[in-house]
């Protein structure tokens, strides 16, 4: 593995010290900021999140904050779903494009009261993108990222975690619901949440010079179900299906190539960017789809940093984005984005590290 | 040092294969771009770019395309410098701003063609921003990002080199200037560039496949010269004055602020997106300045990732955005992003690893 080099570019999260003190190894940057990916045991990370209970660092998942008059307007404006029916406390998730239906970010909006929200974002900058709606359209609304920075707190046992901090109320939440609350005078937001299919909830941090203290409530009140760092883990990521942007999207994804159709309400306003372009798309049908792989071999593989070509009858006809060893299914397994003309059972091949290696395709998710 | 976990929202660029050969160890990100940051031997590398010839994988420096009848209107309507006289073949340096007057990105600009620009970015999406602007202004262009990937040749033997490569019409380049030309039929861009100022040539490969033929045939060129692989050098830097866009500029810092006023013409049209902001801001005088800093002490610090607070009189007054050991001055040297109340000569500290180091307000460039 290569080293990462310090540059005040890359900022650290307000869980940084705390990190370090478990035993970071190793970060990817995300958002302009250092996410740990690492603490040196990656399957005792990945079980833990499977049976246990796992503390996240996801401070780069920053907020992009709408507040003024026009910030539901604006909200409503950048995503292609219908969120008039989004209440205060609740959160949606909802993919972002531009104007050509052309997938830019998939945050969860929250709507912490009708003149403000928060888009929970992935890896791109919607600060310049919302800034640059709004002040093209003349809206008054005011768009800046605030002293805000989740931590995950993810697995079978977070709820029994998180209830013994803040108060069984939390049982009670439905999924991407939150509430705003604090502990030991800490500003913060709960909400049931998480980049996991495993349960759990983010902890939304409102004062960045708190994150160590913070870090250490969660942990302290975890011991007893043995919690334990951990981070967005690529292996449940890839059982559990779920997509990555920038990793599993391109420069043309559209979501309905994403799986993430269902997200998106053709009826909003034609003001809503993309929305013409994707009403398009949807007509037309889109030409890739997302499906998963199972390669042959018993041993894990090494991806590395690029997409990887998929051949069918010697053509190419879609990108490995991602793939990884399943603990649970002991194979390779990865996404595809490939031709619609590409269907689950069809056998395939990836070139991988200069080899040919045979997969077929499959539905997703994996488990 | 920390690793960095691989992940397909981070590019290699078209030279990875060549510096992996090279023995690259680290990396930063830049524009979700893998770039070199160290080979191993700093020393060796810095000292490379002063007295010889140095070889930079600079892939990430991206190019934003503008390409249509409206490209060169939406070239102005971004950068807040008159690009009126620009000819075709010039590259020109200007900051970009978003409509308060906040640096967002400082590209060079290189006018291809009236009706083709590419901007050589910085550390920020401006594929995003331009793209947002574009559309909502309803202006007939396209903004892209094309197969396009830099690489520096730098140092005082750099001329020599690039022109044993491509000819002696090299040596009448002026800066920022370029041609198009091929080399072995590798369609490249040549310009008189470089982020040093020792001095240098960058090369812009237009056919990714091509990486590691463009890097084997320079560093063929550079062996009579000891040519070896180096990366945009922090020390370098530093000495040099050369601002970070990202690392010495937060999300309120305008052109003025960091000594790049020379480069906004106060007199381009209304519709340049933050002219009118900048305007104010130059009326009233920008709040803080740039100064290098001097700091106590004879062994080099570690900076880190993050800004120091500077104090003076027991008062914060500005923050260290970066510091290194230079190896020509023997001291540790870096950037204060300052109140404008604070002046070269002036006595601070700063608070680092715990400890309050002494140190004197210096003018930039150090060398």
């Amino acid at each position: 593995m290569f080293g990462i080099t310090p540059s005040a570019r890359l900022r650290p999260s307000p869980y940084f010290e705390a990190t370090l003190s478990e035993g970071v190894t190793a970060f990817t940057t995300y958002n302009h900021m250092l996410m740990p990916t690492s603490f040196g045991h990656p399957e005792a990370e990945y079980w833990r999140i499977i049976n246990g209970v796992s503390q996240w660092d996801v401070a780069c998942e920053r907020q992009v904050q709408l507040k003024g008059p026009d910030a539901g307007r604006l909200a409503q404006i950048l995503a292609p779903r219908d969120l008039s029916g989004c209440s205060i406390g609740q959160g949606k998730y909802a993919p972002l494009c531009n104007h050509a239906g052309v997938l830019i970010n998939d945050p969860i909006v929250l709507k912490l009261a009708d003149d403000l929200y928060w888009f929970s974002i992935a890896d791109s900058n919607i600060w310049f993108w919302a800034r640059a709606i709004a002040e093209e359209r003349g809206l008054t609304v005011e768009v800046s990222e605030p002293d805000v920075s989740p931590m995950a707190v993810q697995g079978p046992k977070a709820e029994d975690v998180v209830a013994s901090v803040f108060g069984d109320w939390v049982r009670g939440l439905k999924y991407f619901w939150f509430r705003e609350t604090a502990i030991d005078g800490i500003p913060v937001v709960v909400a049931r949440s998480g980049w996991s299919k495993q349960g759990g909830f983010e902890i939304y941090l409102k004062d960045g010079a708190r994150g160590t203290q913070l870090w250490n409530i969660v942990k302290e009140a975890g011991k007893s179900r043995d919690i334990g760092p951990g981070n967005p883990n690529w292996v449940e990521r890839v059982e559990s299906g779920l997509i990555s942007y920038g990793g599993d999207t391109d420069r043309e994804t559209n979501p309905f190539e994403v799986r993430m159709g269902k997200y998106v309400d053709l009826h909003v306003a034609d003001d809503v960017i993309g929305i013409k372009a994707l009403r398009r798309i949807h007509a037309a049908g889109p030409r890739r789809h997302s499906l998963g792989i199972v390669l042959e071999g018993k041993d894990p593989i090494t991806f590395g940093f690029a997409w990887k070509d998929i051949c069918k009858d010697g053509a190419k006809v879609g990108d490995l984005t991602t793939c990884t060893w399943s603990y649970r299914m002991k194979k390779n397994i990865g996404f595809a984005l490939i031709s619609t003309r590409c269907k689950a059972g069809d056998a395939i091949e990836v070139v991988m590290q200069g080899k040919v290696i045979p997969g077929t395709l499959t539905e997703l998710p994996f488990l």
